[in-house]
């Protein structure tokens, strides 16, 4: 490819608002345009690095007995009501009328297409397993578009489904996916990942696993065990954590005055935080009426997915006016109200001595005894993992990293199957639902997280196996025309055996090599009037800054050492 | 693959309302499934095609010189808004509103996206010419989908476009893409297609070809010349025909009862249909109250496409109840109306002893004269052309054919660089908006219009390049341990060579052979008990029927021969 014609152009101001180095670099260097809020064309550079993405995607799939299928964008609502996901999903799912009033979606995953390309036709045990996967445009109208391709709304991603007589058989099978995965992501040039145990989310189901690309800019935190092998979101992670014994005193209603958040209740009262009762109120999406008001320990956090799983529905924090909640002096003693739902984390249970709100503006109670002093039998796993409590399976303490999630696969068990009534014949006779798993990957964010992983102060860094090409073909002074014959030459004869990006530009050898290294092309092989004299090519390692002089007659030969 | 664990099942009924071969082979050997209307599934034989054709297509279009995007499929209103497209596509396009309200689109064609990726990122003529491409998911709400994958709502589509500084520039390119199309027809197996002269449709531009398969089940009309190259869609052909000289008489109004239709009235007065005059009425497309009156002469009919262009309006055809006009006895003598458009085809023009309509209910007038009663100056082509009417380039008869669009090529102009303010800089500093082409493919089409030009009444057939798999290797009696164990062994060896679908299920030979033909793979393998008592395998040829009986040793070299 001929620079002077490609499209994308380099720039040299990052755009406006960014602040993520993937995002900053693949804008300046042309790979990528916004066309709306998180939503982009993928110029040809990274396009380019996309279907090498997806190649390797495929050839991982296939060697699990992947067949590749291709499932509609656009789907009819009848098909998502059985499974009940056209209601209970919210507003990130388009949806919209067709001409003939008929009520469409746009498909965010395809767990109801896939039941529905098998149903009738999969109907003996003896078909299963089988795996069936895509790679195909979705949409999900995200309320947060963030950090280029990270975060979109519409987005590449493979997705598979596979479908089983057995959990034995799908835990086996999904461990294969689950090892298919690691080689993936190892291929495309990822280093530091990890996999955890994760949240099921929307897809329901019983077990999941993320895979997860550690690094500061990422949305999850993650909970790590250095001593063990434990590791999991934040989102269903667990610790243990001390609990103090508080002095028991008896119930006292004292004065706090304006004193409202566990920090300044703290400093009026002389108490630490992990002596108080800290409450949070959420609203119920789709019931307008009820208020959910969740308790835990004051240096603790509401872990938002665990309480959502603990509710059985969604849930988004909750504008305290208009209601009879006394914002900043909430607390659990005697707390009643029509349409409150109370849930107490287990950081409570069993607690004396703690202060909370007294319901009343002003007040706060102090020896609070939770079993003496508050009407509620039931404790749930609601809060966050802090930094340095205890891992549950070693016991020693946990830390907290940041991540992309670059992947995840599920066992969803029957949801789909049999609310769609998908079922198959079994030896004796018998029908049954098939138990599923499915598995996805976004290839625009997997292409961010490996750039966002290996870019340096210069610009962006490709990996061999996905770079857009292998060699930027840099001739300097191509005014002088033995410069400009040679690198013709040399473009023609390594374009047989390489893929070759060749600056054909007569800019300044400054502005070239700039954007060579934003590019992040592996390989640089540049001729000057100074290096032909010397019958020789210098080239550059991008990703090492490593240089070295090659005589002309064996550049091919070196080069085909270093890109392999 | 192993066939047993296929996902897609074969069939014997063919699916209600079917008519097209194609689509009922498709659906019968399990390479789709229907979703919604217009809406499919690509069970994995019909994706592994989809692929195959993918390749062809992406070779061809890189052949010259085209760059690989990819465009959203979701795009803003607001885009769409500066090239009046918005506005002027109709409901075949779906509109939606997001979930901060804004107005968002599904992309049915990228022009505007193709000139935003290049927008402000090519800005000097010497980066032109340059092409770029994207293999695409578009949705077209279309209003009557029809025959499988020949007319449906959601398809995967190559579509291209091309910059240029000037017309020339365009014209030397705009072939060398027509010669790819060509290229890609002839690869992926088609025989009989033609490319002919276009309408620009909702595209704009000047300038047109489109690629049709000759087949009776194609919706276009093609007009043929078989003497010289004139080659037309219906919808801009053009011809020569005779135009009588009738007897100049005195205008007369008569009466004719109920006879309303050109059979009844010619029935009526005895005359033939050449002498009388039609009325087509039209309602405007966004302009409730005009009417538009087309007349033509009685024996031909109106073509809406040169029509539309005249109206510069889209048109549909006109209920006239609660209009002035009167039905079956419109004509063109003293014909006043308000809002009414009146255009007359050139069949009209300088005739005379005619008979039309008296805009009076049961009277009809007989002797008129175009020049002499009809207040009318100007006559536009605006008529279908009849088989049998000379070709307007070198005056021989023509004939009409049935052909199905399987690509098409456009040369825009400016349309969209203009409406979109794209500009580059020319060598004199001026300033130009680049003139532009489009080219478009639609893959499934192309898919399912492959095999409906070879299938026969036994199933699909597919040409060697874009077969799903290359060999059906199928064991007769493979209970038969001596089979099994060969097929199994043949299985390994020739999957390291060929594409095998390996019919590897304990069913009966008639189930078996049957299958393999309705999957229209193109060489089958064949090993029984009997040709293996002979050291033998049977192959056959699915699109001759050809059989060969080959000794096992041979196989491997015999199949290089026959795939390739």
């Amino acid at each position: 490819m001929r620079l002077s014609h490609l499209v994308g152009e380099r720039v040299k101001e990052a755009p406006a608002g960014a602040s993520v180095k993937s995002q900053i670099f693949l804008m300046r260097a042309g790979f990528i345009k916004q066309v709306s809020n998180g939503i982009f064309t993928l110029l040809p550079p990274a396009q380019r690095v996309s279907k090498k993405i997806q190649a390797i995607i495929r050839e991982e799939m296939d060697k699990v007995d992947g067949q590749e299928v291709l499932f509609p964008v656009v789907m009819p609502k009848e098909m998502w009501e059985k499974s009940g996901r056209y209601y209970s999903i919210g507003s990130e799912m388009v949806r919209f009328k067709d001409r003939a009033n008929r009520d469409m979606l746009l498909g965010m995953t395809h767990e109801e297409a896939a039941v529905h390309a098998c149903q009738n036709i999969v109907k003996s045990y003896d078909q299963l397993p089988l795996m069936i996967y895509q790679i195909q445009t979705k949409f999900r109208d995200e309320a947060r578009p963030r950090a280029g391709l990270i975060r979109v709304k519409e987005f590449t991603m493979k997705d598979a489904y596979s479908f089983h007589t057995s959990n034995e058989d799908l835990e086996e099978y999904y461990y294969k996916v689950f090892d298919a995965y690691n080689r993936i992501f190892e291929r495309v040039g990822m280093k530091n990942f990890i996999s955890v145990k994760s949240d099921t989310g929307m897809m329901g189901g019983s077990y999941a696993h993320e895979f997860m690309l550690l690094t500061d800019i990422g949305e999850d935190s993650i909970v790590i065990c250095p001593h063990c092998d434990y590791k999991s979101n934040m989102e269903v992670a667990s610790s243990i954590y001390e609990k103090p014994n508080f002095e028991d005193k008896k119930l006292e209603e004292v004065y706090t005055g304006s004193a409202k958040s566990i920090d300044e209740v703290c400093e009026f009262l002389k108490v630490t935080p992990k002596q108080t009762m800290k409450a949070v109120c959420y609203a119920v999406v789709g019931d307008d009426k009820r208020t959910v008001v969740a308790f835990v320990r004051g240096d603790k956090e509401i872990n938002e997915a665990k309480l959502k799983k603990v509710i059985g529905s969604d849930i988004a924090v909750k504008d305290l006016e208009n209601t009879e909640l006394v914002k900043g002096n909430i607390g659990g003693v005697n707390l009643k109200g029509d349409n409150l739902t109370i849930v107490y984390d287990k950081s409570l249970e069993n607690m004396c001595g703690l202060v909370c709100g007294a319901n009343k503006e002003e007040y706060h109670l102090t020896g609070v005894n939770v079993v003496r002093d508050i009407d509620n039998d039931k404790f749930y796993d609601i809060s966050k993992v802090n930094e340095g409590e205890l891992c549950p399976v070693c016991g020693n303490p946990l830390t907290i990293k940041r991540g992309i999630e670059i992947g995840n696969i599920f066992q969803l068990g029957t949801k789909y199957t049999k609310s769609m009534g998908m079922t198959v014949t079994m030896p004796d006779g018998s029908q049954i639902n098939p138990i599923m798993g499915c598995y996805g990957i976004g290839v625009g964010r997997c292409l961010a997280s490996v750039t966002e992983e290996l870019a340096d102060d210069k610009g962006l860094v490709w990996p061999i196996s996905i770079a857009p090409w292998h060699i930027y073909l840099c001739p300097l002074r191509n005014d002088d025309q033995a410069v400009a014959e040679k690198a013709e030459e040399l473009y023609k004869t390594l374009s047989k055996k390489f893929e070759v990006l060749y600056d054909d530009r007569k800019v300044s050898a400054g502005v070239k090599l700039t954007d060579s290294e934003l590019m992040g092309i592996p390989v640089r092989v540049v001729v000057s009037p100074r290096s032909l004299s010397a019958n020789q090519a210098e080239i550059t390692i991008r990703q090492t800054g490593e240089k070295i002089m090659v005589e002309l007659e064996k550049i091919e030969s070196e080069l085909s050492k270093l890109i392999k």
